[in-house]
């Protein structure tokens, strides 16, 4: 679905044109077009290629989708793959997809399954003119910054829930069963977020310091905030899987440990009934000559001895925190 | 054996020859040989080594075979191993190689123990006879890109096999040994596909990029898109391992959680046993003062009490989960 | 809120100096400014920035702040964020920030909520003129060192609480529950610690060595040096990682051996009362023909056998180091 | 002790030559001396340095022996020293080493506790002149090449082990005492293994490619043959100690499953026992009033109620798996 | 406190000076001055900084001590820092340091906490004029050699401790805790000993090879020699510490399986007596229609009955490795 096509020159917006004007503006010096399409089918794509002379190598991967965010060159055009992440209410990690394809004087962007559009973008790029100016180098940094952006919220999501466990973990009524699938869960999401980020993470590496890509002279700087927002996201990726490693090991620990407690007190009780059951059973012995058996004081003092000792076991026990 | 023998002159298919004409259409110009065999003996690949004088250290490679994938340059000539891997129906992971020696006018693929073949391959090269035109280079890339694709279809089966190991592992009804050994196995099939995969990925990266074979020469789009579908396998595959280290530790949590309930429901029912068989000593001392034993009511009474006392027990274990 | 303002010539310090007056001094030959700032208002900064002329994402970068350690170069102009680190009196590890824009004539130093001010950086720089006259490279190195110096009393602490750790993981008096809580925290401190220590590392790489900045020139043995420093305190943050790692393993094993001696306890104990509760279940049958019951002796001979039993079993549980 | 000391002229052996003619062949062109020791004593490896003119450093290291496996270059001569891994028939893996000199005309090979010679490799040679013309190169290519060989046999007698290790781990008759025994001792083998493969890997590659010591020159690609096959081994080695790694692990939880299902047997014999001692304890209540003691079929029933109890015990912990 | 002060000339000794000669010696042609000092003051450092004119931030490293070990440039003067390893008899590991400042006419060595001294390494440079005749470098080399020479022999101890350690972990007679603290305080060592070799390895790397530093020049294949001993050092070193690791989950794998036997035979104990237990409570059930009570034989049949019952059980027990 096309969601905008609008025409840029020397920074201003000329106006929404039809796609099938974009040949003419993409002859006109200092003008620059930019593409927005939304889950589109591959026939759509397949007529904007023609329209900016795409590589079909690259075409075919955004008609494809599913690819991993890489940055490729085809001559002076860049094809851009980034993934967007959203944690739906469930907790869910959904993965969209976006594709941009970015030349002298066209920016074609390309999103697939990402719910929150990009609108926001183009409204910042259009309130700051002077930057616009720098043309589509200008528009990709833009959206590249602003899919990184996301991956913050992402990350700190994540962050709570894992804390979150962390209380839940050290917790005394152990739900340590729940706590494994959860652990396990936030495990497998924190993989789908370095399966997103890591890639383009190498991706941005390439777009500031050395050799640049042609359409990205000028703005090294900015590109350079974005590999830095990149790696700094990717330092706390790293620290929470460390800290979920850690977290497995220590709830397997408290497992270990709850077992243990629950062993204590079960060697504990079983000792509060043995010992009067021992001492019922030796009175309940028929010998003929028992001369406890015939005191009148008999059976009180044995109860007697019978709640003295599991008294005193039951204090001893307390104390060395068995019970 | 001999599968096909084929000229091409221009892209266009120039017809099958005899292997002894090979000879003939190596000096045309513009025109290669593309020869594909199965399961050969060393003698037949001896006589075809002759015919492209090929290198004597990649021929005994390509005789012996079980060589770790590898890209191998003799001069003007690439020698390139690959292993293919097929799921059979029982699950277990086979893997075959394919060999495949190119020159500046021929190509020379070499199959072994894969039971699928590369017909569609060729078919694909004859019906685009604009790429064929690149030449041997062109038939290698797409032969490569077969073997490829088809990983992914074993990463898959691989990743539903882990996603369904996933959910018995937090199932009740443990299956925890056999768990285990699934688990175990899963780990092995891992190795073998990740000793397929990343020795080839290291020979990938030298086609594209900085200096390239000349017989690669103007293809470095297509290898780079190669390269780039074996990066996201090999993502996909560290992804795997990484999550099955961990399922394999959250089994052992597991087996240990199961352990400690079935130590928690021992304690419970011990209790529930040991009381009235405290009380039952009690009254079967032999005292003879023990005005109880008099009563009309001494013995109901007491079942009364057993039973509340155990009613009471078994509500509070209800309650803290231990039974 | 704005703590120093000071203009320095020749290494010598010319007075404080009105904010207003910046622009003047800066203007002078040999002559540098020094501005320090604590937890400054965006509007603060932003006129600082005006005045010496800072780019504008370097600035954002110190508004926002919570950046991850870095050194930018934006022209002749390095932005450096660093990380403080503090540990309260219960043990929490409090991280601030200091920004440093430093230019050929002037350093601009930002800390953010870092209790301990630079007073005795200044100080040690005004007392050694022959350094100062360096210029702002120098300042600059100082504020580093004095940044990483404070970094070695933080490991120090972290190492005591380490080693306090270990020793109570092979007392007896087994608090594994907070021990595994300690080992947790620590855990997460360590990763504080090395976010605050990993990137910093990767730029002071940078002020030595190949090709350094300029402002820093003729200054590489000291940026060497803080450096090496760095250097240290990682290698002993590894160590100290791997040592926990190691710790939380041990904790896991003391674990399973207390539960494994407590078993062994309740196995032993209730072998001691199995025993008696047996043979006085034993003289407890109501056969008539039972010749034991009617001798004088037998109550207090059975008695005895209990006793010797027991005695026995206890010896040898003694023994084998069950009780 | 001196093994063999033959000249070779273009090729062609020209016969065994006597250690103190050594000096008059090296002066001859085109002819190279291939001298071979075994577990020489320290004056032999001395009197043929003074022929060769080898440096003290290197001799030294022969004369000492038990080096890491290393590729020094002294001036034109080369200096490698290689492990010889043999596993003798309890299972044990003896280390052997092999220190080969190789100069511009002459390779003086020295093999310590090494059982199997290279009498094999001499014959080899001498059977392919064409080759041997090469010179001393490639008598060190010969001589590497059947050292590595060599290892592939160690490294599959250590994937039988391993492979029937994990047989047994699964096996239910567990020995889990002997099998960490083994899995311990065969950890071990392989660490042995990879120091002797390891550092040679890091000597091969030096051997081609880039710049090339000169008495390997022309015969690159013999060298980057040894390199793959040792590439190969160490791939198959990391992969056996990722499998024995998770085979510990895998133990371990085997451990822990051996236990809890004995856990579970013991609570359910337990309440087996249990059930017909209470009720027996019951009936053996002393009170006067018990109706059921008076019935005929009193005792009787009892029993019956005790069986059908178990019974129905026995036949749900049948059902859970527990028995 | 100083130790050495001596000068020479052509690789021979002109005999001990005073150490305010040092100047004079310093200006002669083919002469150096070897100066040794141990546990110095802060001020002998100082004054001698004076006489060789040492940068200041190496003297600030030389006097506060505590440094990792590492090799700086200052111009032509080399300032390199040593661990120097002992293990004393308790089995402590102490570390001191060694300092070397190197120039191109002087050697100044320092060592702190070093029981042991460096004068065998003046005498055996002494008896080597040929080689002492390279000057400062060579005497550095002779000093790193006896530094990681010593290296070998604390390593060679940690390797029989830890073979002593495997030993007792697979002995029967567990002494589960004791090998828990060995192995951690084992670990403790690997990581110190590691401490002390790393760094120093990177820097001797920086010795041979490539660029090296001027007074060092001619001496690559000494300084090579020392690298490669470090080299193999530091191997064995992390074979150790991965031994370590598999070593201390052996031992969690050895309490486990004692803790299972534990178990096992706790249950078998417990059947052994409850046997007896319910059926002696049987015939204690005081029902007045008991036949078994009124035949004479009735309780030793039941006596007979239970010892045989016993006797089976106990046979199976043992037969299953339960007893």
């Amino acid at each position: 679905m096309l969601i905008n096509c609008v025409a840029y020159q020397n920074g201003q917006k000329l106006g929404d044109i039809a796609s099938t004007d974009i040949h003419d503006y993409l002859r006109r010096p200092d003008c620059f077009v930019w593409v927005a399409l939304k889950d589109p089918l591959p026939s759509e794509i397949s007529q904007l290629a023609r329209e900016f002379d795409l590589h079909e190598l690259a075409v075919e991967d955004a008609q494809h989708g599913h690819q991993r965010p890489k940055l490729d060159e085809y001559g002076d055009m860049l094809f851009c793959v980034m993934k967007t992440l959203q944690l739906d209410d469930e907790g869910y990690l959904n993965e969209g997809e976006v594709d941009v394809f970015v030349g002298a004087n066209y920016v074609l962007s390309i999103r697939n399954g990402t719910r929150k559009g990009f609108q926001n973008v183009r409204d910042r790029c259009e309130r700051e003119p002077h930057l616009l100016q720098h043309g589509a180098g200008f528009v990709f940094y833009a959206l590249m910054d602003a899919v990184v952006d996301r991956y913050f919220s992402v990350m700190h999501q994540l962050e709570d829930e894992l804390e979150a466990l962390e209380e839940r973990l050290f917790s005394r009524n152990g739900q340590a069963r729940q706590n494994i699938q959860d652990l396990y869960a936030l495990k497998r999401k924190l993989v789908m977020v370095s399966h997103a980020l890591v890639p383009l993470h190498e991706a941005t590496a390439r777009l500031h310091g050395g050799r640049v890509p042609r359409v990205c002279g000028g703005l090294q700087d900015y590109y350079r905030d974005v590999d830095d927002h990149l790696a700094r996201i990717i330092r706390n990726l790293e620290s929470q899987r460390d800290m979920l490693a850690t977290a497995i090991q220590v709830n397997l620990a408290m497992i270990s440990l709850d077992d243990s407690s629950v062993s204590k007190k079960l060697a504990a009780w079983a000792a509060l009934f043995a010992v009067p059951t021992m001492i019922a059973g030796i009175y309940g012995m028929n010998f003929e000559h028992m001369p406890e058996l015939k005191s009148v004081t008999g059976y009180p003092t044995t109860l007697l001895i019978m709640a003295v000792l599991d008294g005193v076991l039951w204090w001893r026990f307390k104390q060395s925190g068995w019970l």
